[in-house]
């Protein structure tokens, strides 16, 4: 799937509080967050188009309220 | 598809938003956002997944931040 800007955004705003949570790896934070690796890298280079639920269970496992993850997109 | 309190809460945000907005009716609004009626209806009672696209094309319709389609969940 092409990305878009947002798309690209939301996975940029998930790698950056994933990093800043101490997940060094996608590999790490995918075990955590019970995804598969490679759909987390899909999320955050803006490939994949996530749904509500997923969105929510990348918040719980980030420990950050959902608004959080969307914050930088207008 | 059984609703979640998450998605409950996302579609009363939804809702709230959409009347604050001025669009009365479900049906005026799923025009202006370019959805079928029954799936802005999903949406508002939780029985629906929505995507991040669909999510930014709400925010956009609803001309508010798309983290604002999420600030009332924890």
């Amino acid at each position: 799937m092409e990305p878009t800007d947002d798309r690209r955004a939301f996975g940029d705003r998930v790698r950056e509080l994933r990093r800043e949570k101490g997940f060094s790896s996608q590999e790490a934070f995918a075990h955590h967050v019970g995804l598969d690796r490679t759909y987390v890298s899909g999320i955050e280079t803006g490939r994949r188009n996530p749904t509500f639920d997923i969105i929510m269970k990348l918040a719980h496992a980030l420990e950050v309220r959902p608004a959080e993850l969307l914050d930088t997109l207008d």
